[in-house]
């Protein structure tokens, strides 16, 4: 497998994927177009929209970019395809999404013979085992909550510290993910942004600016360092 | 219907559903023993400890509580019951036990047969529509999202501003919520901590110390007074 799955597309302050480029031209190596999937839908945009916004960075790459939407087929399409980019947004719609068409397995499969691989966020969330570890608002309801499982473990992207200074009574990131693990085990990749899970054949590490925060059943969460074994 | 359904069990500093106390005094006028639902389960603790904690506090108002977890029938139980009170946790987990041992109907019934009924956070999306606005993590997947619809909208609990100093990436709850309405036209009640939903008889009004955020389908979100009518 050759996969990158980020916490963020964005960082505070930059430029879409800007932070990435030099991993990105990696990735692809050797790869002059790849397939968008558009499904999450950040803020409710188009699928036409959304494939814009992802086509103007990877002109800069110089990578053509087709949106999973435009084709008739969309199995046939990712079985045709040399490479895949799942952007972020709401991991519901996305999930429902992949499920409803019978995408997910295809996908999976598609990455498992080598095709390279990018999520961000929501696109990284169903790499994961399943999205029960996602941030986002259960606006619908999916037929499943299981994922590609390209790495051992869930991610929560986005991961974001407690804020002592909040006078707010909702839990926060560490409490829910502690919660998951009291119904699940299953380890958790807090992947605070700036951050992102490599995995070149069957190596998997934390590449990034950021620390990692690890959690795991009956343990204390605990942190480790860029380019850690996974 | 006699119910309160409100944002939080605790405001920040205070101690578990004190700033309620006169509001529960009323609501619960005339009954000496409620059943507790303790499914929500938050921070993973135990149904009989959960229960305690609500025990504790309604010792002080001179009201019994029995946990729900506590009955071998336990739809019996909700029908021979004099009250309710769901408190918060994760809202996935209520549902899917709810679902899974077909209360969520029996407790509705119970409900609009003029039974009062609290629920805090967790406790008060089961009293909407559905539970696709609630902020919980998806650590375990229902049977469905469906809920009580003891009001004809959804409720956002722990409703939470936007914080402009926040260098994060992540959706704020506003954003969420649009998105929710990008694939559902259903009002939605951003609910502060410190406000609450009173519904008596037919009558829905929002309570407490805070303005109330409210969001409906292609409409600008809008501010509703303390008293006002929902």
């Amino acid at each position: 497998m050759n996969i990158i799955l980020a916490s963020t597309s964005t960082l505070f302050g930059g430029e879409y994927l800007e932070y990435l480029r030099e991993e990105l031209i990696k990735l692809y190596e050797g790869i002059d177009e790849i397939i968008f999937i558009p499904f999450a839908r950040p803020g409710g945009i188009s699928h036409e929209d959304y494939t814009t916004k992802a086509r103007s960075f990877f002109e800069t790459i110089n990578i053509k970019v087709k949106g999973l939407h435009e084709f008739e087929d969309k199995i046939e399409a990712l079985n045709n395809a040399k490479g895949f980019f799942t952007g972020g947004g709401n991991t519901f719609l996305l999930v429902k999404t992949l499920h409803e068409e019978d995408l997910m397995q295809i996908l999976k499969s598609n990455i498992e013979n080598g095709k390279p691989y990018l999520g961000c966020s929501a696109g990284s969330n169903i790499g994961g085992q399943n999205m029960k570890t996602t941030n986002d608002m259960p606006i619908v309801y999916p037929a499943s909550f299981d994922c590609m499982g390209l790495v051992p473990f869930n991610l929560n992207p986005h991961y974001l510290d407690p804020n002592p200074d909040l006078k707010h009574n909702g839990e926060t990131r560490e409490t829910r993910i502690k919660e998951f693990l009291t119904q699940n085990d299953l380890k958790v990749v807090g992947l605070r942004e700036g951050n992102w899970i490599r995995r070149i054949g069957s190596k998997i590490t934390v590449e990034g600016s950021e620390q990692t925060r690890i959690f795991e059943k009956d343990k204390e969460p605990y942190e480790i360092e860029a380019g850690s074994e996974l």
